[in-house]
């Protein structure tokens, strides 16, 4: 009979030859195979477990006997009264190969577990955070041969982990020594290494640490602060929350803050306080809903646009403000957390914030670059995320380009005369018959048209309260295709339409979506306004986009991912009806979800996406939209519906665009249009 | 004619020959002469100055015409307007090459002058500081190619002072923006770039920076704190100052600092607050005798045992109070200063703590090796660092030994019945005629001996108060010699001695130095439990030697160095005649003078140094007295005064010891001593 028998790992396929005896966990180690251990083979952290099989497995050619592990030993069946496992698991350290044996590694065994799978990419991101658990014992301190506890911690790390070096701060020094001595020298260890050779203890417990380790992806917007709280160990998310960006208070957009700033001096540092202090309010409130100590929490990372990167980090963003658009730094920025004043997670936690690819396209855009990977494309891809200011990127393995557009908050519903955010009652689809010129709609928190039957009163306790932004697109782009509004953008009147829906309002028209007035409700109305306003913003989206495609050198684009929470929402007709996205085929319209918040995600749960990114953003070539004179003429353009000179061929083979012109001579708007001509 | 030309630098003497047009900062650059620029070689730092010579230098076997040099220019006469230039010097990036020149670096020239001559050691220190100036001049931002100021001015230092990379906290991205512009993108970084890789930016200033640059050398003492800011550009200290160190009033000693913490929950909190307070205090204090703004404070470096280490980082010392004697941590510490709540001076100050021997022979014994280099030492050197806690270093170049020996306050003048601290009043000398049996004495602040003429005057504002720890070792070693006191400590009553000044005192004797009753001054005698202290204590440092010196194999020293403040008073003959340091000719007792101090200062003008130290110290054996059986042998042995069992041949060639015993049958004092034989 052979000293030694052949260990085949599955799912990985991976195989070798071992010595009778070996522990499991050694041959996996040996053989590069991902499973996991916190304790170091010592049978106590049980991250190691397996399930050999026994029998016939033809496809590797062996057959596997009873006893071709040893015995089942009181280590593991200690383990299993205490914590429990399943049948037929046995932990990896303590089964010793006695014969050859197929061993499947279970998921939550895999160190390198997936944490996001990006299905458009096929890409698998796998966990490989920055911080882990490390179970050590640390020899105790002898007079003969002084050193200090820490540099026997190292020397700890170093050989029963091969880490060759850590650094500590005050708090781990004065902890250390208490923690080690209450542990009789056994001590776990959460250690910080990341992709830029820092390695630094972060906490430390007595014995086996089986508590929380968590981080948190900050989604820091101009309006919102969006966290997830995710699992360091697993990737899965244990709680989300969002609260409100306090820095409203000094103004609603980026601009107005940044004019905050300069018309007040120190009003940057009352906005600083005030977003901090609400990241460690988010902080304590997802840590609650979880359940977990704040203490458990090591890492953050943050993504957010340039103007609130330099508010949070406190540095006066007036430079943000005016050409040429410096930034104080565009690196990713790794630092202690409390630096930054974040006192509500652990005291040693660290901060990640991504890099800034320009003065106006944020460690946002970046993330959403991280998420999207444009680089890794084959064909041409434009990549949307919407919002108060739209970040534009467009590239494919060749090369990537990228720029931010002012949009204004239009499509967030403000600026407009029945606009509301994103809440029960806002109408979000509307449709309207190309004949009879009636519209019917869906509120959010209803999933019956206004024209079925049970609408009233399915909608009875939120009622019908306004126009949510993604409801304004399919509206004025229904009002397009139903010829109520013509390419230039005027509302006809009745005898234009046919409908007195279309009826008069001051000089100009409005369209009537809801008269709500006989339930003393609201009465809701497409005005000339709002359609100038939407006119303004998806011109601007679209000259971004447009100019990176004279950049790129392309007239189309293969494909449109829509980022962003609101990207999710847009029906991907509707918005090329309104011109607001370059023609393509619609089914290769699709939505990224919030791409940014994934990416901010990505950066907590693998380092190597941090080098990527840092890597990547390198790479994109930033266009400038406020000094590119082309800009201007897309714009205007772009202010038609859906375009003045584009002709959008693919839309128009599953749409129809009534060829109408509500221009009377001498009204207001046709004057304006004939201006612009 | 050539169109190159010899250049020779004095006084190093380098030389090589170079294009005519060749800046002298260029050439010396290319020798590598040491020759100081803050502004890269564009005319306005100055600080390149050289003096070149003229006419027949046969040592070298050149002749210096008049214009081997390019004329003066507008650049130099310019400075020499604004800030005055002493006759015959020119600005080295001004003046060319133009034939063949001899050319001195005067020493405010040299960036690496000399900070400290250690003779003993025939060591030359240079300054090598890790905080440094530079001038930049920093792309401006450029839309089209975006990138971040700080990337910016990272890129500037990589071209122009080939720094291959920095990094910068909050606090200077916070500024680097407003001071880019006033500097109109010109700016003066202070970079600290040390040995274990960090280079990080201190401060930034618009244009070129003329102000202070400093830091601060600390000799943390349990008693005093002292404090020498010196300038970080030539190594002079500008101003010392000193403090009682507030955690006095948690103990006099560290055992009972330790005692309070144990005692105390949150005790050491306490204390470390204090400290750290006590320290800020004396940063301002020492910043404000120098005329100099805090701010300008960029570094700091800490010397002290290990017991006021780890109450000053935060540690609770309760280990160090108790065998194993373990250290949190034995490494030296480079960490911000404000991390450590230093907050008075610069914000971006870093702190440097040399590393600890061990538990009881701390950063303050590396500072003393670091000064006194016993490594580097042919003969056997013992280097004694007398205070509270004696340390104690023994070796040459094959190996050094360390330990540390609680000596208790008795050198300080505590315990002592007239003891007192060292001031004016103060009896710092004392002689006994052999004869006669009379003192005379020197007291502080007067250099007239009390049997001369004019000391009652000289003396009338102070009067004599009591004795000082160097007069208190003179007075008990005089005492020996005049056989007052004998062998085993005893003080021989009048009949034994013959004066009436050895007197009766309850059960003893005591002698009477000075009687000031006359006056309403003190009388000052010297108790028979005075030489108890004493005997106590020099028992302590002498075993610690002689232990050190059983582990080096050798029954003799070649010489002994006397560190510290205290030290430094020490007269080598009668400390020898106490039995304090073992036998060894007595002109090969020096003092040091304050070498711990001296350390720190090492440590804060040449990064060298720290690594140096970091090195040594892992290479000194250590030696625990407080476990070695032999200590108690040596300690019982040293008692006696000189030595029960040791000859001091060398001292004996020059001094007498009368063989007399004091001992009579009955007496406490007598029977102790034959219990200890």
């Amino acid at each position: 009979m052979a000293d030694d028998a052949l260990v085949i790992f599955t799912p990985s396929g991976k195989r070798g030859r071992f010595a009778h005896g070996t522990p499991i966990l050694t041959a996996a180690r040996q053989l590069g195979v991902d499973l996991d251990s916190v304790c170091g083979g010592r049978g106590i952290c049980s991250k190691c477990q397996v399930s050999p099989g026994v029998g016939e497995f033809p496809k590797h050619g062996v057959t596997v006997s009873p006893e071709a592990l040893s015995a089942w030993n009181s280590v593991e069946q200690r383990y299993k009264d205490k914590r429990g496992m399943l049948d037929g698991r046995r932990l990896g350290c303590q089964a010793q190969v006695m014969g050859d044996v197929v061993v499947d590694v279970p998921p939550e065994s895999q160190l390198h577990r997936q944490v996001v799978r990006k299905a458009a990419s096929a890409r698998v991101v796998e966990m490989d955070p920055a911080t882990r658990l490390y179970f050590v014992e640390v020899a105790e301190p002898d007079m003969h041969e002084p050193s200090g506890d820490l540099e026997r911690l190292a020397n700890a790390l170093r050989e029963q982990w091969e880490i060759p070096r850590v650094e500590a701060g005050p708090t781990i020094l004065r902890k250390l020594q208490p923690v080690l001595r209450k542990g009789k020298f056994q001590i776990t260890v959460a250690l910080y290494r990341d992709h830029t050779g820092i390695s630094r203890i972060l906490d430390v417990w007595p014995g086996l640490y089986e508590g929380a380790l968590c981080g948190i992806a900050f989604d820091l917007g101009s309006t919102t602060i969006a966290a997830h709280l995710s699992d360091l160990r697993d990737g899965s998310v244990i709680a989300s929350g969002g609260i409100m960006n306090p820095q409203i208070r000094f103004g609603e957009d980026l601009m107005s803050r940044v004019s905050y700033s300069m018309m007040n001096p120190g009003g940057d540092i009352e906005m600083t306080k005030a977003v901090r202090e609400a990241i460690n309010t988010l902080s304590l409130n997802v840590a609650e809903e979880a359940g977990i100590d704040p203490l458990a929490i090591m890492e953050t990372v943050i993504v957010c646009n340039p103007v609130m990167h330099h508010l949070f980090m406190g540095i006066d963003p007036v430079e943000l403000g005016q050409a040429p658009f410096a930034l104080a730094t565009s690196s990713s920025l790794s630092l202690p957390a409390s630096e930054v004043d974040l006192t509500a997670i652990n005291p040693e936690a660290r901060l990640y914030i991504l890099p800034c690819i320009a003065g106006h396209v944020g460690a946002d855009a970046a993330a959403v670059a991280l998420s999207e990977a444009p680089q890794l494309s084959d064909d041409l891809v434009l990549i949307v995320d919407v919002g108060t200011n739209a970040e534009i990127l467009l590239g494919n393995k060749t090369r990537v380009l990228a720029c931010s557009s002012p949009t204004g908050p239009a499509f967030e519903g403000a600026q407009i005369s029945s606009g509301q955010r994103a809440a029960p009652g806002a109408i979000e689809h509307l449709e309207i018959d190309p004949k009879t010129k009636e519209p019917r709609f869906k509120v959010i928190g209803c999933d019956i048209w206004s024209n079925e039957e049970g609408f009233a009163e399915a909608t009875a306790s939120t009622g019908v309260t306004g126009i949510c932004g993604s409801g304004i697109i399919e509206a004025v782009a229904e009002m397009r295709m139903a010829g109520l509004v013509d390419p230039a953008g005027l509302i006809g009147g009745p005898e234009q339409t046919g409908t007195p829906r279309s009826r008069a309002a001051g000089r100009t028209h409005e369209y009537l979506v809801y008269d709500g007035s006989a339930q003393n409700g609201p009465v809701i109305t497409v005005t000339q306004g709002d359609i100038r306003a939407i006119q303004l913003a998806k011109a601007a989206l679209y000259a971004g986009a447009r100019l990176l495609m004279d950049e790129f050198g392309t007239e189309t684009v293969d494909r449109v991912v829509l980022a962003g929470a609101f990207g999710a929402h847009i029906s991907p007709k509707h918005a090329m009806v309104l011109g607001m996205i370059p023609d393509c085929p619609l089914e290769n319209v699709t939505s990224a979800g919030n791409a940014a918040g994934t990416g901010a995600r990505l950066a907590l749960c693998n380092v190597g996406a941090r080098a990527g990114v840092e890597k990547q953003v390198g790479q994109i070539h930033k266009v400038e939209t406020a000094i590119e004179p082309k800009f201007q003429q897309h714009f205007v353009n772009a202010s038609a519906i859906p375009n003045a000179v584009e002709g959008f061929p693919h839309l128009l083979k599953v749409v129809h665009l009534p060829d109408v012109s509500h221009n009377t001579a001498g009204s207001e708007s046709g004057t304006r249009r004939r201006r612009k001509r």
